[in-house]
């Protein structure tokens, strides 16, 4: 099979290496992987299965090596080429090239054994970063706006410079953690508030990822054992935790992903809560921090061992407050594993 | 003219506001923002001169739209669409795409008095950080690695959560500055190391950029006035400050960007290190931390008032050191006035 690819992602999948510039070409038995002039040592060190070939115009030098290797059909994922590095390849080839949407993400939805490994190391460097995370809030985050504490999230997680985010945190204080993907405001944090944190780090580019909503009394941890003052919020966070242990205990391999998707959306539902829970059950999580499978209402995709995706059911009441309760599983042995 | 963007930086000239899932229609005399349901409130509130539109499939609302409007021929840069996104309306419309490279870069290259002021604060804010940063370093930098002065680098250029940044800093001792797109190792900073920081951040949406070199004593300031203890270093140090201050001296509204370009290339190839300035004089600054115009050896591109680009050359003895010093300039009343 012939394929070439664009996405740093998916390229360091291919060969173990990637930076910002690169373009790799799979024709036949032979692969490329071409970057400009300031990787070079770094990509002759680690780029595994692959010739490395500098170049100041990537494109250029794929079209020459296509035109050379004589392959006539070739796959590419739409998604990640821009027209106008499409059109140098196809105005200057006559290679047959075939648009194959989420080529280098079908590829990667089972995880193989050192995968697993990187992620479940990155799922529980996260865990210890959120538990970082609570100490330094206790300690100094009363009273700071969430532009403050998303930058103290963002240290504490990356390991004050040690390791790569997954994504920006998002820290939302109650009415802000309404919306699922909130962006920072001046709203301070005062005891008796509801905090809710999503964020996760990079561990050897595998990403991790969890979510967390709490009562923010001095002393509070990121578990989700939770007593809020407000019985409205406590009756809505209880049944987004039941609807996360539930899903994480009755999860099957062999299941489709919509039959995972209604073990949470059928307990919120019953409960009442259905219209505020807008959003998917979960994602997958790799290289990319989203990625397949998708956890959805209209997924057929088959879950199976060896699949890495987030449990991250929710209830969000416009105005009021938010709630997410968020982690990351592996399916192992038929079940959901907690990472 | 009709034209339509995908690039959220494109987008937010256009109408005052963007956002991360954005297509934007200039169609004749109509012009529409096109969103997901997550940036309703936000975009209701803030785009200007154009309809907010939302919908789930971004793609096939803006069919609706070109189907609708009848226009025949419609702008776009090709650097901005997935060839995924492009083929949507291409196969579901009889619209005449014209692919414009650089089409709204272009439109940008001449900053409006508004935006001069924004890019001017961006860029004193810099300046403050940076001395705010030398501050940090003389404190606690010393004995510190690249990953944890990076980190310090973010935090303080970034105002500690207020401000986005213009990119990921650069933070590099001794032989890394020799690379001039570093990344950080375990080397440590010591006193008496060369110490290159390359940092900026975003106000209101607009870059700065800031380059210094200097001699890392107790008590170090980030200017331009810097005393190494080698002489090898002080010779190229020197040589750098002059090509800088020459080009900033004698850059002029009329002269062409390899004009000026090589205001700085002559000095550095007349000292003798010309095969050790491995870049470009500069690059413009504007929303986008890259844009128009460069000031490359072989841009033909005439200087005008009102453009703001960025003069910093380098000096990089691989295996040894580099230098590097940078400043934004935006030309006014035909002269380089200093940001």
């Amino acid at each position: 099979m012939n394929y070439m690819l664009r996405n740093e992602n998916a390229i360091y999948y291919e060969c173990g290496y990637s930076c910002d510039n690169a373009l790799y070409l799979h024709l036949g038995k032979e692969a490329f992987f071409i970057t400009d002039s300031r990787y070079t040592l770094d990509a002759e060190e680690h780029v595994r299965n692959a010739d490395v070939i500098i170049a100041n115009d990537l494109y250029a030098k794929a079209v020459e090596l296509l035109k050379h290797s004589r392959v006539k059909k070739v796959l590419f994922d739409p998604k990640e080429w821009t027209v106008f590095g499409f059109e140098k390849l196809r105005s200057e080839t006559k290679v047959h090239f075939v648009p194959e949407p989420d080529f280098s993400h079908k590829k990667r939805i089972i995880k193989s054994d050192a995968e697993l490994k990187i992620i479940a190391k990155a799922a529980k460097l996260g865990a210890k970063a959120f538990k970082h995370l609570a100490k330094t809030f206790n300690e100094e985050g009363f009273g700071k706006d969430e532009y403050a504490l998303t930058h103290t999230a963002k240290s504490v997680l990356g390991g004050f410079g040690k390791y790569d985010l997954s994504f920006d945190p998002i820290v939302a204080v109650n009415a802000n953690a309404a919306k699922p993907h909130a962006t920072p405001t001046k709203k301070k944090l005062k005891e008796g508030d509801l905090l809710l944190v999503d964020a996760g780090l990079k561990y050897k580019r595998y990403c991790s990822d969890r979510t967390r909503t709490v009562f923010a009394e001095q002393g509070f941890v990121f578990d989700t054992n939770q007593h809020f003052a407000k019985k409205k919020i406590q009756k809505a966070y209880d049944l987004v935790r039941k609807a996360h242990d539930h899903a994480i205990m009755h999860a099957r391999s062999g299941m489709k992903a919509k039959e995972v998707d209604a073990l949470t959306r059928d307990i919120i539902e019953r409960g009442g809560y259905g219209e505020y829970y807008v959003h998917s059950t979960g994602h997958g999580v790799g290289l990319d921090i989203h990625e397949m499978p998708y956890i959805a209402s209209r997924s057929d995709t088959r879950i199976e061992d060896g699949m890495v995706y987030t449990i991250e059911p929710g209830i969000y009441i416009p105005g009021k407050f938010g709630i997410r309760i968020e982690d990351m599983v592996a399916m192992v042995d038929g079940r959901a594993k907690v990472l």
